[in-house]
């Protein structure tokens, strides 16, 4: 049968207090919508039907590359009205979940046990399970069967007892939304075209309706403010974090890591206090990744250590390879196997080949750097002429002098040296050595300036 | 009707285990004393009457530019002996607010709320529901009117079934606390003078006295240990952080930011992980702040992004700059627009122009730069001659080459260049090229140092 | 009598997904056999005796330092089979505390009430009393004595109530051992050997079964999985905060808080957020560490405040000190009273005089520097020349121009003045000033490059 899933995200999220729409808020570094159509995704739905309102042309920019189809509610007349703009372009067979842009937590694995449970009778339900229902939509049922969905302002004292409430996801034929829909009528309080009524619908028509609970709360929890927004993401953190430990990664506290991403990690992978990984990350076996670094879209292979405060973006590091504490690798920084660096390093656009060094405050920009070259505290690429951006390219073991400033674009030997603090703005040919320097000048009995009065 | 408020502030706070008088002990970077003066201002309390004991020196000097009244308790006789030092210096028309130097976040609206309800009677105090009440002074009432406060010991079994606590914060009329203060009596197992007899004697005198709960039960927590200290810094944190939040602030764990201070944020501001707010800081219109950075005085304009782990003291930072990470800003910083300010840059009493950049490794210090000028990693502004320190003037559009020394006082003029590597002593012309080198030498076939045999 | 500590380890631990034994994982920083073996140090035992299995190679060699005996149990047939493997080593009289590996967090006070309680009945155990003790094996009593311990599975209604726990800690009389083990029988379901049944052997013979509850719950959790390893991690942590707070030690947050070995902390001693501290420290009266730190095998004098994120590893710092933000002190700095260090300033192998200061980007490695001297931004020790390392010594007063590169081995006298941007390579003799520099060259009217079309 064909899947479709229809998703609501015409909400302005008001209470947000945010210029941005509702949907477009991050929860783990990814726009609330945005985990809904990757939910979407991996449930193989034929279409994705999004509902657009306020700040439309943000959200569809924001998904341009997702194969989306976009539905406008012009006016926000309730959820049964939102669900109704998609008939236009709702396919008349298969069967379709409904889901919403602000509960970005819902699993794949519970809406496929979802889609199963609907199958046979056009209509299901996500509902759950509370201690506390108060507020909430109550599911009213008779020897297990759901007889209504009864709101908590209309409930009668035995219906408040009821623990099991209405989550607003749904599953249903789109047969019968083409049929129930049109029928949908705003005659209540609100003036508003309520979706639960479909429910009803189903009821009058002799169908059961079906339903399941999600594995973890949390998965149905929507979001309106940012104090729920915050404590959304506390509980995704979570559930990662677990995966993550079950998986056998060791966090040393999972309450305290944040992955804005997909972290695919080896065997014996230790990650301490504070650390953000974001974008894809891949760590191989026994890599150690010290407290507070954030790490993006990097792959690192077995055996490396990084340590403290350590911050990585598309960057490729080999093994065994120690590095940091506060070094910074930048876009296009390639670390061969055994490469050492150290802190307060900047690595930027730069191949390090195996075994090198630079241990201490350098910035290696644009460099390509070979095997068994050690590179000296202070070492500076000279990158950037003002305008332009030129390479510097180092040998195997060559040996650059500290304080030293590499004039790009300019080419350093094998086995070249660079004597200490000096300027090398000519290539420096293998084996040679290279110095810029005047003759040391001295002046004794040196009076040193005194402290003016002022 | 004139308010006085009245602190107790002379304990000693052995368990805190400290050589610092307890209510010098700081909260969210204020001493707790300092939290009930700020509160006793915002109520506008025509005179603060604050009675000191153990460090009072210590405690005086701390509060030496606030408007308070000291009166010193020289032997700690108990609480209601404490305020009865007070009397010589008490208006006698009036009412006072009775409150505790280590109950630090009772607020301004409860405290309002008690000056209101005991305008008439004359006597009021704060009371406390708590599920679990035992050990503390239980609030006796007969058809809702309060008949005795019982200590625990006190207690029958009845009474120890009461959850309604007296937190021992009172508003009393100052003709009532000038009769009744007197009449106090220490003929009990501790030989105390105890204030809460001031209710009893209010019973007797046929007084009603009215109550009032606060609105978060934190209010009312006394701090008496290390333990109960930080318990009560998360406490206070986490309701800052929520106040943020239903502002508008996006704060990506609310348990992990830590407001010392008061933050002024404008709309879609984002606040990583592990920041700490300090003094007064003001961030504008979507300003991102990454993990881990410390931020004290500060003013941040908006749309600007500071990456993560930079530390800012007493900066100004104009619109869409991006700062970090691992930056630095010290007192006198200041950034117009457009600036970009890198990895490991430390910035002192400067100003930095328009869409001027400083992205790696570089000391400005006493610095004056125009707009749109380069300054070339590794820079320095040798600013400091042993005894005096002096100022670097850059111009507009310049470019400072990597790894030069820029000695001060010394000026760089417009559209000037440095060349790489260089030490500037002499002011550099604008439009000129300057550059401090000697010949590039060369040594071929260069054996350098082996490893000396030990 | 004669204790004797037998430890169960060798399990593999398969859950936690690892290459590593499972009592080699790590919690705050040891091993959890680790902790077993310190917990059993302290009380003196006359001899550990610790089963190996899995990987016993690397839990030998891990522990290679201490003095336990290591007996090998090859096939893992039980805990009673376990024990039984001791018997060819244990003594004949004495007692035996029977502990586990994977139960790191048992205490030293807990387990000598176990060695009293059990002294005169020859047998004790370590219970616990659980809210829910569902899936546990419970104490069944009679008028208070130990009736049996029955197995959840085995246990009727009326025993499932019971909250009283066996928690697999035993202390017997060696003698007893030596009976009852060789009785043991695996004629049950898993066909395992289970210690559980010297209970039932002990109350047969008539012997009073003693029992202890730990203080803390978390004392007698057990390691399975990653899971479980990170909520110990934070109940141990947890633990260790408090008891510093109750010593006076002010921790800002102390869920933020990770000790990794042991603090001996004087008065006042102030720790921000999210520091780690590891191996051995020793921090002085009114020391504060920022927040962010990670301090190891460090000794910290009175005094001294660390600004955030500095990393310290195996130093020395004087009284009165000033270090960081963004300092790193590695193994062999030692800094004298009222030294500064400053941001991006890295230490090793270096002392520094009473009252120098190294304020800004300075690499200080192998030198010596006297009293009262001051290190400009940007200084570089060149101690590597590729092969070997040399020393720096700069004596007192002394005053080193930024940017300056220092070739060791060197020495710069007191009083010496080394101007700004120079490389030295010869000594400096006392009150000279030494310059390597070259005329600066000024083009004028100079054309900076064109962006290069492509």
């Amino acid at each position: 049968m064909s899947t479709s899933v229809i998703i609501l995200a015409a909400g302005k999220g008001t209470r947000m207090r945010s210029s941005l729409p509702k949907v477009l808020q991050p929860l783990a570094g990814r726009p609330l919508l945005g985990h809904v159509i990757e939910t979407a995704k991996k449930l193989h739905a034929d279409n994705i039907i999004t509902i657009y309102g306020h700040g439309g042309d943000l959200v569809q920019k924001e998904f341009a590359q997702e194969q989306v189809q976009w539905v406008e509610q012009a006016e926000q007349l309730g959820t049964g009205h939102a669900v109704k703009v998609t008939l236009p372009v709702l396919p008349k067979s298969g069967q379709s979940l409904i889901l919403s842009g602000d509960v970005p937590c819902i699993s794949q694995a519970t809406l496929q046990k979802l889609l199963n449970a609907a199958q046979n009778t056009g209509i299901g339900l996500v509902t759950l399970t509370l201690p506390n229902a108060s507020g909430y939509g109550r599911i009213v049922r008779e020897n297990g069967k759901i007889q209504a969905i009864v709101e908590h302002k209309d409930a009668n004292d035995a219906q408040r007892q009821i623990k099991e409430i209405n989550t607003g996801i749904y599953c249903v034929s789109n047969a019968k939304l083409h049929e129930w829909l049109p029928k949908l009528s705003n005659n209540n309080a609100q003036g508003e075209y309520y979706l639960t009524d479909i429910v009803a619908m189903a009821i009058a028509d002799g169908l059961e309706v079906e339903s399941v609970e999600p594995e973890r709360a949390f998965e149905v929890e929507g979001v309106n403010d940012r104090v729920q927004l915050a404590a959304l993401e506390r509980e995704f953190q979570a559930d990662q974090a677990k995966l993550l430990m079950q998986h056998g990664v060791h966090l040393i506290d999972p309450s305290r890591f944040d992955l804005r991403g997909t972290l695919v990690a080896g065997t014996d992978v230790r990650i301490d206090i504070n650390v953000i990984i974001e974008g894809r990350c891949e760590f191989g076996d026994n890599v150690e990744i010290g407290a507070g670094c954030v790490i993006k879209n990097t792959q690192i292979a077995s055996g490396t250590k990084v340590q403290p405060y350590s911050i990585f973006d598309n960057a490729i590091v080999g093994e065994n390879t120690q590095i940091g504490p506060f070094s910074r690798l930048r876009p296009g920084a390639k670390l061969a196997n055994d490469v050492h660096i150290g802190n307060f390093v900047e690595v930027k656009n730069s191949s390090i080949g195996l075994g090198s060094k630079a241990n201490h405050f350098t910035y290696l920009g644009d460099a390509e750097i070979g095997a068994g070259s050690n590179i000296g505290a202070g070492t500076i690429t000279c990158n950037y002429d003002g305008a332009n951006k030129f390479k510097t390219v180092i040998g195997n073991a060559a040996f650059i002098g500290s304080n030293s400033s590499l004039v790009a674009p300019v080419t350093i030997g094998n086995g070249a040296t660079v004597g200490a603090g000096s300027t090398i703005t000519s290539d420096v040919a293998d084996h040679c050595l290279a110095v810029e320097r005047s003759k040391q000048f001295v002046k004794e009995n040196y009076q040193r300036p005194q402290k003016i009065k002022k």
